[in-house]
């Protein structure tokens, strides 16, 4: 081990503290998580009816300040349902980060359409809008309203921004381009809950987001997710969609659209509710950890620790740190290293645009993203740190 | 209350025996449920990896004989991933009775295909495969050794047979007619685990099958399904589909196709690890609540109780009572006696030709559908009772 890596894991280790492999996220149960699934058992519901979706969806209403929640079996399932509800259609483009999970992209090849790749910023790892602006001038027109791709003449129906690692992108300047040109915005929230921007929490600036309660996330169900909105509207569609369109009667069976198997089981529900009980603790326990590593990577010349963007305040649900431009041959070697010495790392990512299946979709010119690309890496970061 | 619905109504409450409201099936949990529950939230792996997945998959290989389960959300991502893994694709013809629940017709949709709805039998509530065989031979050409509807131009490249209530196809007579049209056969196996044909485990004779273990049936995950298969190919393939068709890397992301978020948490694995092991004692106690009705119903001139085909050993998943020709019009009063007296039951679905996004599918003619739709009534089928 050389003098730079020996000092990044000697670092890494005064924070962690712990002689055992510590992985990059795993979920903290130390509130009612066994109390209500024995519960939710001995209720006898523990599929798709049952009191716990209902009382996890209200928590959840009551903890992002927004009117309705739809609870659901996973993050990319609220996407999908999300980017139907909003019209996207069959040989749509879609906008989205090509730095992102590959779960917004396939929400977009579920409806038929077709992810087209924007660049992102270095400030926030999220869309960065002024290129976005310019892009648009350039590539689109308006006709009847909406926004068309010149190059491919296929129409543009929307926009999906990701908060990447919990950090809010700028709503409110993504807002202002994506109105100018007909866009509609769905937020990909999976990785932000318990993230705000400017004071409300993220999804609150647009008509619908998705959020994940995976197993990595800040809070988990075990798997499942959630659509939130303000529009009642929109809310009953998306508990309609998502529970296969069946037309509420006693005993009839009556179906009105081609729904789907989305609902999230009670059984998953009532350990959602254990854990957003506890949230608030997950979100002070991670927030000081980021502040622990960001005193301990202090002051090193090939890196700096990633921080909330000054408009934001965010969850840290991922710390991570950047290589600075010319240090990105040390990507891999802190990544072997680190593991090696039990502490996991990961880089972020392949970009979308690099995967086989999305080679061919439509892409601005991605710098910033192929430049992120070596030099992010992702350092432990449960809450129980 | 006329005289023979209050002698119905007493034949039926002689058998459930229960001054609470009956639900139509509810799950039972005398079993390893809470210990397994509690077990997994304290491993803390609740999520897509724990070892509770792996074990439930084990279990699940060892009852049903088969030599691959992958377990998964629910049986609707099941059957979806079994018509991509078997080549269907936009534009195919997909055969499936026009009398199932609308999950079958889903799961066809989401790959751009077409239901193409044939008719049943009354024996076993599953198509007739004679009147299939006739429909076929009229109606399509075989090209480049695949059939093609002669009529819409469309491929026929599956057929779908459902175990209607726990209640086996006459498998062998299917096999030999699809092989024949060179139709690929999936079975939607979502109401009969636990259910043997010709001593087979139902999905045993087809190269891919879809069970369900949502919370009405005759064991739960909460929500969750599996798809079966003896071919390690396809197995393995299904894996990778149904986990965002991840190459496995030690921290690299990559993916070689659009594939799916449909994993099962291990919370449900858990759940579902518990009630594989009551599995034998929930059929017993069934096929013993089924001889009870049968026996209290008999010698009833305007009904008979549904039983197993000659060739199959049923699990009973829901007990149905059919209505003989020219009975139909007592259809709507039992549902309204029996239901207000705290007996629940229920009418077959309607038929899927008959919902606004199916009524353009091709079907053939499907009289004995049309004249069971009027007559079949699910009754109360717990374990427990």
């Amino acid at each position: 081990m050389n003098n730079f890596l020996e000092d990044l894991n000697g670092r890494l280790a005064s924070v962690i503290d712990s002689d055992q492999f510590v992985p990059l996220h795993n979920p903290v149960f130390e509130g009612n998580e066994e109390k209500y699934l024995v519960d939710c058992v001995r209720s006898n519901f523990v599929s798709s009816v049952g009191e716990y979706v209902t009382k996890f969806e209200t928590a959840l209403q009551d903890y992002t300040g927004m009117k309705h929640a739809v609870v659901c079996v996973n993050g990319t399932a609220a996407l999908h349902v999300s980017l139907i509800l909003l019209g996207v259609e069959v040989d749509d483009e879609v906008l989205m980060p090509a730095m992102t999970f590959i779960a917004t992209a396939n929400a977009v090849s579920y409806v038929g359409a077709i992810p087209h790749f924007v660049d992102v910023e270095e400030k926030s790892l999220g869309i960065d809008v002024d290129k976005l602006e310019v892009y648009l001038k350039e590539i689109s027109e308006m006709r009847d309203g909406a926004c068309y791709n010149k190059k491919s003449g296929r129409r543009i129906k929307a926009i999906v921004p990701m908060h990447t690692f919990g950090h809010p992108v700028d709503m409110d300047r993504l807002h202002t381009v994506a109105e100018r040109f007909s866009i509609e915005v769905i937020e990909d929230a999976a990785e932000s809950l318990g993230s705000y921007y400017k004071n409300r929490h993220t999804g609150k600036t647009s008509k619908l987001s998705a959020v994940s309660f995976n197993g990595n996330k800040i809070m988990t169900t075990g798997g499942g997710g959630a659509i939130l909105t303000d529009d009642d509207d929109l809310a009953k569609r998306a508990k309609h969609i998502t529970t296969t369109a069946k037309i509420p009667h006693k005993w009839e069976f009556n179906h009105d659209m081609v729904g789907f198997n989305y609902r999230m089981p009670a059984l998953n529900a009532a350990l959602g509710l254990a854990q957003i009980e506890r949230l608030d603790i997950f979100l002070e326990k991670k927030r000081a950890l980021a502040l622990k590593y960001k005193e301990a990577l202090k002051g090193m010349d090939e890196l700096k620790f990633f921080e909330e963007p000054e408009y934001a305040k965010s969850n840290y649900w991922l710390n991570a740190i950047i290589l600075k431009r010319g240090y990105e041959y040390l990507r891999d070697e802190i990544l072997a290293i680190t593991n090696e010495n039990g502490i996991m790392t990961r880089p972020i990512w392949t970009l979308l645009n690099k995967l086989e299946m999305f080679k061919e979709c439509p892409k601005m010119n991605l710098d910033v993203s192929e430049s992120l690309e070596k030099r992010v890496i992702n350092i432990p970061s449960s809450a129980w740190l």
